[in-house]
This record gives structure tokens, C-alpha cells and sequence, in this order.
């Protein structure tokens, strides 16, 4: 149509300065042996993930647009064309740089280099590179879905079963390796069927599960610039904050308070306070297989931080290029990847609380009860640019259930009903997504402000799941097993 | 631009006939134990892909002209849209059966479950699952990034890298498994080098460069209806044979023959000739390790006879459908996979003489020394339907290097150069491709004869490979190490 929108000018010093700190991290293990190197170089590798996308994202969209892969932004009085799909770059940057860390986290080489003592010197064990490269391999299938999902635009009800799909290297390299099938049951079950239960095939389901959903949650909640990334980015470094608290942090944080002279010889010296250490720390309690798992899900996670970050800086409002369905299929199938390798599938669904509200309260439409249009987003004024919820009109009258739905959504305020002046008859709803939802309770904002909002309630929500997992969930559980 | 052609008839009665044969082989292992129970369920999934890229070539034809995805024949009168990048239906097709196929190799549960005796109870190592998954790791980037190479139509300079980048998985699981770059020295070298010498560095170099090559060899001899496909075909069929020559086959062969009764008493009853059995049989000569290796390339092998055989029926003179880069990068990253993974490369390599050649012959234009035009294929006489070779043109008199190459191709019959009548300059020389190279020694031919004669050249080369492999061999090699 028009020129595309120039893209945001770039930070080019701080990237400078950025680049030999991640060639150093990466650099770093084959020189000088040091305790959890493979940390170090994935936290290299996620710089580097951060400089490529950002610097990728915008240099290859004129290709994109030439392609045909471009969209036009609903929510902007401009029409210029915006390169679309753009979420293929970040996948390929962060598969990329997953494959060439292999050495890194699996190698004899660089594992077995580091001579230092306990849980850091890990002699990672290489039966655990079969489960890491079916997790990539999970991963490429979910890219390569998600991109002919974008060139051949599926059709809705053929998009559905392409995250199962792609789940099935994980699922079948976890079953060829005599996964674990057990979960701990909780407490008030226990007297049915005992602590721990072996749900055998159902735990498969459940898995295959997992991963519709963590992929289709985000696909749902999208339609305003950086909704999707910001959403990525967010539950990732949640899930990094809960893997940090299980590693065995190698350095000692030892707190001295100094003892008078005169009173050492009362007292003693003991007034030192340790935290960490390499046996102690962390709620791993020395457990080697729960370091590693949690080793893994962070080797996933921070380059995902990276590309996330990298590619936000150009899908921030207004935004320079739009993700498609391809960043959603990736990030969803990375989230995925470590609940299932992690075990800790159902921490990491506490932190989709937002997707799981989103999804529920999009079940009337999603299931035929109400109607539902082409696109839910909100509507624009385009004078005062404030979004306005975006509303579903009733042709006819609507049956009793879908009546009643609509009283109790609209009674829980969720979203608000029109009602026709004369006969009271409900004529329209304003869709039923967590956005409306926003816009009907606190009223019309910017686009900006909206995605702020969103983002604060998934940082809110975050909270909420640590405080249940470490909190209330020792009411139902006993132990940290899982 | 005008109406698609319509897809070739399906032989439905055959098909429909094929389908539980497919399922009976591949469920078979599942209800009772069987020797090399994987094996034959890697046939099953050939017989599978062969069904489903017959059927789904057409079904989705339509999709791919939809999505931009066509191209136009240029060796046709019809100016018909015919879908291009089809390869990408084969290599999903073949990928999906690869995953799905892991179980049968790989699982616990399958592999043990066979009672049998020696090498046909393999007990395959679950490391080789690592050695899997890199492998569909390659293949599956090497779909991915021929797709995208089809999509954005990426320029020849940042072509060359892209099986190089695919190749990375394999290459770097190989090396986190310490795997071995040891080399067996030809017997005139030995005094040099004794007899087993470490390349260390430049065997991955080496195998990055077979990557490269058997990617890019398939890629230039193309152009003409089925070329692409047929020589994959021939080359995973010659593969398979040499794989073959190495499986311990579970049965004895017998030969009796009948020793008359008044006779037996005398001579007795030795008269049986028997070959095969669980560890005489085959040139593996009891060695697991070789087992393994030719198992492993027969797993890749039978299921891309598969799929290249059910979409020849469409890509076969008049084409329905072509198969785009995506098809030559998926099918020569899955030789590269066979010949490293299989330590078979020189094997393999010769398998690839036509290919050689035609690079070889190739290299003039390649690299400069003859203008080379955007297309090279032979051109077409519309009305007789016989295909001519096409020539490149000389704008200004060529140069001494030039005119030196082009006499002794000429010489050589592989070019036919034209002179002007008056000055006998060299005015234009037939393109450096085996296909004009066919032509101007041959003669004009319509297209269907000249892949017929490509596909008999690539028939007698593979038997002149197995001639050398196995006989010449033996000169500079003793043993069969390789």
C-alpha cells in the first residue's frame, strides 16, 4: 500500500559495548575453567540472542514485505504496510543459538574441564543431550508449523492439533527413554490413592495438553502492539526466577558482624551469617536431578529473554513489525519444553494465569454460544486514539443460555451488555476477551496504556503464583518434590 | 495466470490395497516379537510416506498456488500455474514418519521385547538416539531453511551457507560425543602416515563440505520434469542396496541339493549350500558397530524411497507439480546424514559421479570464466516438442583463459562452441550442463527421453560404483574398515 514505517532507529553504542561482554561469556569456558561455565555461555548466548533480533528484526523486514508476508495495523490511522511473521526470525535466532550451546552444556570437553568440587562441577550426564535435542527438535517443528501457518493462512479448526504435532519428538523421546510417570498426589488424596500415583498414557495426554495450551493462550491474547512479547517475556523470566532459587549458587555469601575483641572470648567468633554454598543452597537441597532439571529450563529460557527483548524494542507501540502466528507457536512450545523436561508443569501453568482467565472467559465465544467476529480486538478512535471495547451484535434475539451467560459475565463485570431502549431485548455484548475486559471496568485508554495495564496484571499474577507455590502449596503437598 | 493443470488420476484400488500391508508391518512389532522388528517397521512408514505424498502432492497443490507458491514450465506450451515447493510436502511427510519411528528403534520396550538370538536381538544402544535426533535436527533445519528459500527467494551468495548451517546439529553431536575423526590410510600413503591417521579439525571441515555438496550437486542438475527426484531415488536405492550387503540376516539360505539315496552312504549328505544366518551373513562380518551404522542409514533411506516415489507419480513428465529448493536441500541433507552417521562418505560419494561431473563441468560458469545465464536448462523446440541445448552468449570476444577451456571442453565433446562465419570467433558455446552435454552428443531429444537417458547414466554409475567400492577397493585398502 504506502511506504513502510521507518524502522526505530537503533541504540548502536550500548550494542557495541554489549558484544564483547557476550563473546567474553561465551569465550570464557574454553580458556579458563570455571564452575557453571554452561551458565556463563548461556547467558552470553542470550546477549548475543538480544543483538541478532534486534538487529535482524528490522534489517530483514523490506524481505518479509516483498514476500507478501505483511499487515496493516488496525488500531492506526496509517496504512502503511508492517512486515508480519517476523516471530520466524526470532525462532530461527534462538534455535540457532540453543544448537551451537550444545557443547557447551554436553560436551566431555568443557564438562568434564572444570575440576571443582560438588553440584557445580556437574559431569552432565549425556543421556540428558537425546531429551535436549527433542526439545529443540519440538521446537523447529512448532517454527516451521507456525510459518506455513502464516504463508497458507490454516484454517482455524486445522491450526488446532499443529502444537500436538509438534509436541510428538518430546513425547516420544520421553517415552523411549522410560519417562517418569508418577505424580505426587496431594494430601487430602493420599487416603484414595496413596502419595504418589502413576498416571501411565494419561500423563502423555496431559503433556500434549500442556502444550495446546501454552501455545494457543498466547495465539488468543494478542491483537495489540507487544501484547504477545511482552506476555513471552514476562512468564519467561518467571520461570527463571523459580529456576534460579533451586541452583547450587557456587560462591558463599557469608555476612560477618564484627565482635568487639573484649567479647570474643565470650562469645566467639560466631557471629557469621552463610547463605549459599555449593551443597546448601537453594531448595534443591543438594538434589542433583532437580539442579539439573532446573539448569535445563534456564538454558531454554534466557536466550528466549534475549530474542523477547531484542525483537519488543520494534513490536512496541507504534509498532515496527508484528510477530504472527510463528512467535507464538515458538514461545508457546518453549514454555511447553521446560514444564515437561522440568517437571514442573504445574508451577509453570500459575504463571499463565492471565492466559487461563483469557481463556475462559473467550470459552462462550470460542464454543459458538455468543458470535464471534473476525477480529475481538478493541476499536480505535482514531481523533483521541483511545481504544474503546469492540463489541458483538446479536441479529436475533438470544436463546436463554446464551442469555444467562451474558447476565452472569456481565454481572461479574466482565463484559458490559446493550440493551435495545424499547423492548430491553440485549442487542450486543463487547467481546469476551481479558482486553474488553480491562477497557468495560477501568474505561477507554491508549493503546500503550493497555498493553502496560496487561502487563502489570501479569507481573501481579506472577506474585500470586510464587506466593501459592512456595506458600499455600505446602497446605496440599508436603515437601518440595515437584 | 490461466487454470491450473489437473493432477493425475490416482491408482486408488493399488493404494487402498498398500494401506494395510503399511499398517500390518508397522503394528507388527507392537503384538508380537519379531527379529529386526524395527526394520520392517521402517518399511511399513516407507510404504506410508509413498501413500501419503501421492495423495497429499495433489490435495494441497491448490494451497501452494493459492500462497504464491507456482511456478510456470518453460519447456511447455502451457503457460499453466503448476505448484512449486513441493519438496516441502515430502520432507514434512518424511520428517513426521522419522519422529514417529523413534519408538520402534529406540524405545525400551521394543527393542528388548525380541528374544531372538545375536545381532537380530540388537539391544540398540539408546546413545544412538542422540545420533537420531541430530540427525532429524539437520534435516529438519535444512527443510526450514529451503522453505524460507523458496518464500524470500534468497540470492545465490547467501544460498551457499544454508546446508552448512543445517549441518551444524549433526556436526556438533557428533563432537559432544567424542566422535571418532579417525581416518583409514590408503596402503600407498602408509609409509607416511601409517595406517590410521586423526584429521581431528579437518574431518569436520570434511564432512561440513559433504553437506554442502550433496545439497548443492542435486540443486544444479535440475530443470527438466523429474530429474531432481528420480536421481534421489537412485541414489537412496543404490544406498540401500550397500546397506543391505551388511545386515545380519535372520534367515539361512539353504540350498539342497538332493544326494541319491545309493550314494549318501558314500559321500553323505553334505551336498546343502548355505548362506546368510544370524552372524555369517553379509559383510559386516559379525560386527555390531556395522550393523548398527547400515540399520541407522536404512532407517533414513526406505521411507525417502517412499516419498520421492509417490511424488515422481506427479513430478513425471508433463510435471503436476515441482519440486523447489526445499526438496533438494531435505533429500541431499538426508544423504550427508546416512554418509556421516554411517561412516560410508566415499561410499557415498560415489554414488554421486554424475553429479561430480556435472559440477565439474559446471565450474567455468560457476565461477565466472563463461557468462552464465539465469537459466541453463535446454531449450525446447514448441513444435517438435524435442529440447535443444541452450547456449550462452559471448557480448565481447572471450578472453585466452576463456577460449583455452572452451577448446578443450569442446574437444572433449562436452560443449559445442559456435565461430562467426567471417572472423571465426567464438561467438556461443551450449551451456555447461550434463543435460546439453547429453544433447549435443546425442542429438535433439523430446524431455522425457532426456531424464530417461539421465536416469540410465545414474543406474550405470551406481553400478560402477559398487564395482569400485568392492573391487577396485581392495588396491589401496585392505579389510572393509570403510
Amino acid at each position: 500500500m504506502s511506504a513502510p514505517l521507518s524502522p526505530r532507529p537503533l541504540p548502536v553504542i550500548p550494542l557495541l559495548a554489549l558484544t564483547p561482554v557476550a563473546g567474553w561469556l561465551i569465550l570464557r569456558p574454553l580458556v579458563t575453567s570455571v564452575p557453571l561455565a554452561a551458565l556463563g555461555a548461556s547467558l552470553g548466548f542470550s546477549l548475543l540472542a538480544f543483538i541478532s533480533s534486534i538487529y535482524l528484526v528490522p534489517a530483514l523486514g523490506p524481505s518479509f514485505i516483498k514476500a507478501g508476508l505483511k499487515g496493516r495495523d488496525l488500531l492506526k490511522a496509517s496504512n502503511a504496510d508492517i512486515p508480519e511473521s517476523m516471530g520466524l526470525i526470532c525462532a530461527s535466532i534462538y534455535i540457532l543459538l540453543l544448537i551451537l550451546f550444545i557443547p557447551f552444556a554436553f560436551s566431555r570437553f568443557l564438562v568434564e574441564s572444570y575440576n571443582g568440587e560438588g553440584l557445580s562441577r556437574m559431569n552432565f550426564p549425556l543421556a540428558q543431550l537425546s531429551v535436549y535435542l527433542s526439545s529443540i527438535l519440538s521446537l523447529l517443528m512448532a517454527t516451521l508449523l507456525g510459518f506455513i501457518d502464516d504463508v497458507f493462512d490454516v484454517r482455524w479448526r486445522h491450526k488446532l492439533p499443529i502444537p500436538l504435532v509438534a509436541a510428538i519428538p518430546l513425547l516420544l523421546v520421553y517415552w523411549a527413554e522410560g519417562g517418569n510417570t508418577h505424580i505426587v498426589v496431594p494430601k487430602f488424596l493420599r487416603f484414595i490413592f496413596g502419595t504418589v500415583v502413576n498416571l501411565g498414557p494419561l500423563y502423555y495426554f496431559y503433556m500434549s495438553l500442556l502444550s495446546t495450551f501454552s501455545t494457543n493462550s498466547i495465539n488468543i491474547l494478542a491483537g495489540i502492539n507487544g501484547l504477545e512479547v511482552s506476555q513471552t517475556l514476562i512468564i519467561a523470566l518467571s520461570v527463571c526466577l523459580n529456576d534460579a532459587l533451586y541452583l547450587p549458587w557456587p560462591k558463599e555469601f557469608t555476612i560477618h558482624i564484627p565482635v568487639p575483641s573484649f567479647l570474643a572470648n565470650i562469645i566467639g567468633d560466631r557471629w557469621t551469617w552463610t547463605i549459599g554454598g555449593i551443597y546448601g543452597a537453594g531448595l534443591a537441597h543438594g538434589s542433583k536431578e532437580l539442579v539439573e532439571r532446573h539448569m535445563l529450563s534456564l538454558y531454554f529460557m534466557l536466550p528466549l529473554i534475549g530474542v523477547c527483548l531484542g525483537f519488543m524494542y520494534h513490536n512496541w507501540y507504534p509498532a515496527r513489525s508484528f510477530p504472527g502466528d510463528t512467535f507464538c507457536y515458538f514461545s508457546g512450545m518453549a514454555f511447553a519444553v521446560v514444564g515437561i523436561q522440568g517437571h514442573f508443569s504445574k508451577t509453570l501453568l500459575l504463571f499463565f494465569i492471565p492466559q487461563i482467565f483469557n481463556f475462559l472467559l473467550s470459552c462462550p465465544q470460542l464454543f459458538g454460544l455468543v458470535p464471534c467476529p473476525r477480529h475481538r480486538v478493541p476499536r480505535v478512535d482514531l481523533k483521541t486514539s483511545l481504544l474503546y471495547p469492540s463489541v458483538t451484535k446479536f441479529e436475533k434475539s438470544p436463546n436463554q443460555l446464551t442469555q444467562l451467560v451474558l447476565k452472569i459475565f456481565s454481572a461479574l463485570r466482565f463484559i458490559r451488555i446493550e440493551r435495545d431502549a424499547k423492548t430491553g431485548k440485549i442487542i450486543s455484548a463487547t467481546n469476551f476477551t481479558i482486553l474488553n475486559c480491562v477497557l468495560v471496568n477501568v474505561g477507554p485508554m491508549t493503546e500503550r496504556t493497555l498493553v502496560c495495564v496487561i502487563m502489570s496484571v501479569q507481573v501481579f499474577s506472577s506474585f500470586c503464583a510464587f506466593a501459592i507455590r512456595y506458600g499455600l502449596a505446602g497446605l496440599v503437598y508436603d515437601g518440595d518434590r515437584r
